[in-house]
């Protein structure tokens, strides 16, 4: 039987809104964004995409209509009641009260600032300015509004059945990864595919799939809000761009060698247990670790998020024995470009040797490569990143000269200063 | 929005019909059903269940409290208004009043007769027994009732993303023979796959993917509540039952030598154009054309449903040939063990010399071949067939001895009759 009144409801609504809530992001966002509104709350940051993958021509696939209307609608958002209890009452890593009453009281006020959008040629210019508790949360929707608004681009000329075999084939291909991944005993996997997700239903499709077909090796998600409606784990730590907005930050020399741990400084008053992990790449991990304060080598884990996995995680190996720690009580997460075969491998090659745990990304949420004509809901590599602080540029050199962002002047200070010599370069594909 | 009336009249049945209709059978039932009323209506028959397919053990693995229930709904079924309105107003092959008012004041009051149910070893003993035109009528919903129970035993113990995944993968693996399918022009299929079905929805999702997916291609249903619903063509001619019946009626055996045709001679009554397809190898196609009248090489087609089916085909076109006719006027209906590679096969072979068809059955509804673990959803060979008729008992020999039926005398009686020498076996999985 059609439920009328649901029916006509639906039909009153402009667009089909992509994000609908501000706790559609990232866990590590809002643990940062807490981190950033008591220790930085006046510095003004500019956030920018970047369209990694040049051949995805988003302006010629993205009306500027509808992608307005889209970044309309999350300004329009504001924390709802449930979304507010949850985060007020819900234990994270089996601690209470992770967000302060300070914090929420702001949390629960606030609207997304204003956005630039300006079409350049083939891509889109996106920026974001303003102080960074509120300017950081503009990242993960504004990539999802774009990784979403290209694939209804792409999936607005198929048939009805030719879009059930679609996400058919995108089905089964998910499950069989699942089926691969759960013959492998102890492993941990996580969501971390919020940003570069193919939609929010497939995502939450996704996650679910991995909760039935991992059963307890399936660790969470790190998006808040599939978190809370599917009563789950919400998964997270920091990100890049905390140690990238304190060393632009930096005064001098001197002061942004010091900046990344800084960073880890202020976190630490925050944050214990599994929340104190380390992410030592923004600079280049080896000089990272080597000038790292000895009360960093007790936190839990490290996470490696660039340059060859396997060798950033017999870096980190190295350097906990250097420092009298033993790696098996220690946690390894790896988050960067994983399918279901390197999660195999890395899994098999270091769960003996130290604590493993896995942020699925990309290849979970969007691994439509090969289902379509030309391929043309293969992922891409989109990013939303801040670019400024204060009027002054940041960097980002990380253990993969292809991810390196920042003026190039700048990007060979921030090489002496942190003493990064040649790097490997990895292609970077989502 | 949870439409709550829905789910708790939902929750009131007390079983999930599988059959709920009494037109969710094969337009031929219902075209011979009426041949059969206005031409032999006291005819006393048994059909009678045999599963081919000894290794699955039907009555292990279906409840007989739960299979009595199906059967006991299909009893109480009743051609609603709006079926009869279509029986009675459609076009079938442009032809308008297909069934005539004394046979639709007849099946508008009809209930099925009773079922004989008995478990015998891991198999079911199923028999029906009563007036030829009410018995035939059980043919297809009871295979569909045990087709679909056996499923129903299998997916009992599924999760359910593993289901969601399980369908996924069923609509991929039909999906790409459709796209096999769509690159060869002038190919006509129509769905023959009612009997053998894995349930009735995914029945009624084939054929809709089949719409879309081959468009023109497509050429309609043999089953008559989804030709309703979807507003397709009703497809289907005449099958083996009406010369088993004719024959063993026959009295000698000058008789049975002509009962073959007295059968079509019944059937160029009421029928021309498309209807007029010959059916020749329930005794052996290659005797039954030799001995053939003039008058039948003026019928429109052949179908093909036994032995190699170029070889039948080959067989068809010598004939129209020795007989005056053009084969290239003429159509052959393939119907025997189809898939898609053997559908484009006879296709490519044939299309120039005759105008070709295909009944498209088990592996278009049924094809969960290697889906689940042990392949407990593999199709397997039931069928439900006249056994008697007025106390003595029917044969079938067709063009492959591993489908023959009937008391050993009796198809030795027949083979002699018929000239029936030397046959080539063909397995039989479906």
């Amino acid at each position: 039987m059609v439920d009328i009144a649901t029916r006509v409801w639906n039909h009153k609504w402009k667009i089909d809104p992509i994000v609908r809530s501000l706790i559609d992001t990232d866990f590590y966002k809002l643990l940062m964004c807490q981190s950033v509104f008591r220790n930085k709350p006046d510095t003004q940051v500019t956030f920018s995409l970047i369209n990694r993958s040049k051949h995805v021509p988003l302006a010629h696939l993205i009306d500027e209509g509808e992608l307005r209307e889209q970044l309309d609608h999350i300004r329009s958002l504001s924390l709802s009641r449930g979304e507010s209890t949850w985060m007020r009452g819900n234990t994270f890593y089996g601690k209470r009260q992770m967000f302060t009453p300070e914090f929420m009281d702001w949390f629960e006020t606030l609207r997304l600032p204003p956005y630039h959008l300006e079409r350049r040629g083939d891509q889109y210019e996106l920026t974001f300015e303003g102080s960074w508790p509120e300017v950081m949360l503009w990242e993960i929707p504004a990539l999802a509004v774009l990784m979403e608004l290209r694939g209804r681009a792409v999936l607005n000329s198929m048939g009805r059945f030719e879009l059930q075999v679609l996400y058919a084939r995108a089905m089964t291909k998910l499950w069989e990864k699942i089926e691969r991944l759960r013959m492998h005993d102890g492993l941990r996997v996580a969501d971390f595919g919020t940003r570069r997700r193919h939609s929010f239903l497939w995502q939450d499709w996704c996650v679910q799939a991995m909760g039935e077909g991992l059963a307890g090796a399936f660790a969470g998600t790190s998006n808040c809000l599939i978190a809370k409606n599917r009563d789950l784990e919400a998964i997270g730590t920091n990100a890049h761009e905390l140690p990238m907005v304190y060393s632009a930050l930096a005064t001098d020399d001197n002061a942004l060698a010091q900046a990344p741990y800084d960073v880890l400084s202020d976190w630490q008053e925050e944050h214990d247990g599994n929340l104190r992990v380390i992410l030592p790449d923004t600079y280049g991990t080896q000089g990272f670790l080597d000038n790292a304060p000895d009360w960093l080598a007790g936190w839990t884990g490290i996470r490696i998020d660039s340059g060859d996995p396997a060798a950033g995680a017999e870096t980190a190996i190295d350097w906990w024995k250097q420092r009298g720690e033993d790696p098996r009580d220690k946690l390894v997460i790896f988050s960067d470009g994983l399918d279901a075969d390197k999660i195999i491998e890395l899994h098999t090659q270091f769960a003996d040797r130290v604590r493993v745990s896995f942020g699925w990304g990309t290849m979970l949420t969007n691994d439509f490569k090969g289902l379509t004509k030309d391929d043309r809901l293969a992922p891409f590599s989109l990013v939303c990143k801040a670019v400024s602080a204060d009027g002054r540029a940041t960097v980002k050199l990380s253990d993969n000269p292809n991810k390196a962002m920042g003026p190039d002047d700048e990007i060979e200070r921030y090489k002496r200063v942190f003493g990064v010599g040649a790097q490997d370069a990895q292609a970077v594909i989502v």
